[in-house]
């Protein structure tokens, strides 16, 4: 069986990704559609709108055969390891191909690129160096030094979808995987477009300022999603930062000085200004402005706020990105259960179905992100792990 | 000026306490009352119905001079923690004489006996040996070997006041201080009395009872607590455990078992029975169910769940129960402020009446405990310590 890959968010799932499943299987002529899609914690640094068995039945509905979960040390992430993790679970399941949306460029583009920057890595580096201190963010301090040493390469790495992708591409590289890339040209949305116009496609971004600011276009989210999408939206419950607030302020509150240094990403004395600061805070947004600075921008910040969240440490962050542990699977159609069938006996890690005492340590961080996630709902005694079992679709 | 103190918690100030401030005066004739009151957290290992502030300002209403807090690593215990931060901080204010409910027995007999067993205290440690593994609670053993060795002694030490009162007595013998002791009988009320019957004197069990699930007779709390004091309950927020149980579970959650070890009085393995037990429970009573043992009596419970609250360690309690390092005044009349003003410079620790960067050390366990109590309450930009000035009456 032919496989092709999408690693996703769906936040919430709209006719953006619909036209991306439907390209990619189009483009791969794949018999199987995987979705790598992030849990309930996502890589802007945020709690999903809904959580991760909810946005895995909307990508089943909509074409995807099976998903797996990201786990939260790779999806709260910047590219770099968002891509390292997407692309190893990928891997990990034996998929033939990644088709992923870009701005420009073929999958051999991408590849091109990513080999030239593996090969001259420590040119780069050294270019790297040039630009390092010039006030602007990493990606754009790498994207100069990148085109310092290859000056006619063809991918603007600046545009966000050409960024991520190729750092899928270089990860892949890295990997010597023989995976294959497919790209899907970005249609008629851009990335971070932050509103819904007369189309019937819209980035997601867009479409949670709709949600969080119902204006009497309320509606106009209708247009841009699938039906159901739309109808499960308009009546359910949906969470934001707000929810946690509480929680992430008394953990900072109560905190030492010493354990808050222990937290993944809390670095150069940044403790001390968060300790400070949430004295002053009675809202998130409120405390977001506080702490916002030029080097560290509202995304970074947010990422850095769902480690304290989730009291990720530099130590257990440091252990669980290395690699991979298990695959863990939130829904299949009967293709994708085909498909793990077949593949069962070639996997390198556990496949998990259900979490209990003997599998439990390989999803730690997930089911603490799982635990903290339902604490800002309204119904905290739903599981988000334990006795949980993938979702079926036909 | 003469000065007699209390030590109290006022939760809520009734007219058994109004009975006591007057007896107090009395029998001591003494020209000001000094009132050494827990903060937020009460020795029985609950967030006070009302804050420190409301509190204080109570018991100036009816009879204290001068109110200071009875630190939170001292009134978050049991009776001997407890009594050494009292009697320390009565000492530190030059008090002359500490006045104390009993069940029986005058201040002479208390002292005498403390003596006694201050003096035996090696014989009685050795007789404790043989009680201590027979199941009856530290205090019961305790009384057991006492007995043993002075059988005909004059006091019930299994009366809770008499207890109590012991504890202090020990405390002036062990600090070779010269402070007389004066004993109030306890009038019409026993201590843990549960319900309130036709008598002007309950305890603050059975008024806290009769809040928390108001019959027909809610209004029979106006017999037992003076007019002004019914007058702001009936109208005022207050706070009990389920307030803060989101945050209970949500830190027992999200720590790790290392962690968990750390905090104070967490042993013998607790950590995991925490740990496991917590993913089960959906409300605060649930949960203490959940722990309980014949070992782990609810208020003992109640007591480590303030501690994991408040993220108090074994390390930051074995150095903070060591002395008392502040006087923090929360409240005085114009005869509270003029004591302090002759005994100013005979102080041997700093007398704090705000906190500031300067000396906010000296009180970081309050300071903590003051934010946590007030997320629990609706309006949380209440400061509890800084900017907060001692409450001044006439």
């Amino acid at each position: 069986m032919k496989s092709c890959g999408v690693i996703v968010e769906y936040n919430p799932f709209h006719n953006g990704h619909l036209y991306h499943l439907e390209q990619a299987k189009k483009t791969t002529n794949c018999d199987v559609l995987i979705a790598v899609m992030s849990g309930n914690f996502l890589q802007r640094g945020e709690p999903a709108l809904f959580d991760k068995w909810t946005r895995a039945e909307m990508a089943l509905n909509h074409g995807a055969d099976l998903v797996v979960e990201l786990p939260v040390q790779f999806s709260v992430q910047s590219a770099d390891y968002f891509a390292k993790g997407g692309v190893a679970l990928l891997q990990a399941l034996k998929c033939d191909s990644l088709c992923f949306g870009s701005e420009e460029g073929t999958g051999t583009d991408f590849k091109r690129l990513a080999n030239q920057v593996e090969e001259k890595r420590v040119v780069i580096d050294e270019a790297f160096q040039n630009f390092k201190n010039n006030g602007s963010s990493y990606p754009v301090q790498m994207n100069q030094a990148i085109k310092s040493v290859f000056p006619t390469h063809s991918i603007d790495l600046m545009q966000p979808n050409n960024m991520l992708g190729f750092s899928y591409a270089k990860e892949i590289i890295k990997a010597q995987s023989s995976m294959e890339i497919k790209t899907v040209k970005r249609h008629l949305a851009q990335f971070h477009d932050e509103s819904i116009e007369e189309k019937t496609i819209a980035s997601a971004t867009a479409i949670r300022k709709e949600l969080f600011n119902p204006s009497d276009s309320f509606k106009e989210i209708q247009k841009v999603v699938p039906e159901d999408v739309f109808q499960f939206i308009s009546t359910t419950e949906y969470v934001d930062w707000e929810n946690y607030w509480e929680l992430l302020k008394y953990r900072l509150t109560t905190m030492s000085l010493s354990d808050l240094r222990g937290i993944y990403q809390v670095n150069e004395g940044l403790e001390f200004r968060l300790k400070e600061k949430v004295k002053e805070a009675f809202a998130f947004n409120e405390f977001i402005q506080l702490i916002k600075s030029k080097r560290l921008t509202w995304v970074k910040i947010q990422r850095l706020f769902c480690y304290i969240l989730l009291n990720l440490t530099k130590v257990e962050m440091a252990e669980k990105v290395k690699q991979v542990e298990a695959i863990r699977v939130l829904g299949f159609t009967k293709k994708g259960q085909e498909y793990l069938k077949i593949k069962k006996k070639q996997l390198e890690i556990p496949l998990l179905t259900n979490i209990n005492q003997k599998n439990q340590h390989l999803v730690e961080l997930d089911i603490r992100a799982g635990l903290v996630y339902q604490m800002g709902k309204i119904d905290q005694k739903i599981n988000q792990d334990y006795r949980r079992y993938p979702i079926r679709k036909k």
